[in-house]
């Protein structure tokens, strides 16, 4: 497996890891402000989505699928917001976040300037709703 | 159609169009700080990725590929970025931008604090090449 020493994503598994196979994992972002924002992986050291083979990225595509529908079933977000950037780690990660208008950044994305502060009671049931999605995930990505 | 009168990716291109089939459009996104900076728009109505059949969502990640590989080639951009957010208009279209460490918001996002002024001559450069890839895109697409 190509590795690269000097990169956070070939040493740690970057966040929770949540579900893995031998080719990508699936890790609970450390985010506090987005609870349900998801990173699917790519365990090898390849910097861009067209770097990857075709079944590579059919099955990267598939799990994204898989990670995107979750959330929006669990979340019940208003947005889906889905990114592969790696400006700063140049390793093939997707960001999968669910978006809510009253969320920090709203309708900024995360990476733009914040808008207010998490809402609340619905941050804590949204929380809530992210072990729910984590559990869920799980047992979809281990049935396939 | 499903259309939406009030979404302006319903009434409207988007921005200069480079091709479309009866699916999807690509066109050059307005942002002269990112020259080879363009766009997918699918022309139906969604707002996320997984609104798509299977058969609509290969159509468009080969096609997004297609995109990215070609901005790669004919741009030699140090990262891609690729995002489908639409937070601000919920109508599917996904940005693939490359990106250049000496770029204004490198290694930040480009939807994030800006870090520095476009660099020249390099960005002269870079609008040369983005002309290139126009032409070069046109006929990939064209030609499949």
């Amino acid at each position: 497996m190509d590795q690269n020493l000097l990169c956070p994503l070939c040493v740690q598994a970057g966040g929770q890891e949540l579900w893995q196979d031998d080719q990508l994992r699936v890790i609970v972002a450390d985010e506090p402000d987005y609870p349900g924002f998801l990173r699917v992986v790519w365990h090898r050291h390849v910097a861009e989505w067209s770097d990857l083979s075709d079944a590579e990225r059919r099955h990267l595509d598939h799990c994204l699928l898989q990670v995107e529908r979750a959330i929006r079933d669990c979340m019940q977000p208003d947005k889906i917001n889905l990114a592969s950037l790696g400006n700063v780690v140049p390793h093939l990660h997707w960001h999968v976040i669910p978006r809510f208008a009253d969320d920090p950044h709203f309708p900024q994305p995360v990476w733009g300037q914040r808008q207010r502060d998490v809402a609340l009671p619905e941050h804590a049931v949204r929380q809530g709703r992210a072990l729910v999605l984590q559990q869920h995930l799980q047992q979809v990505l281990a049935g396939q």
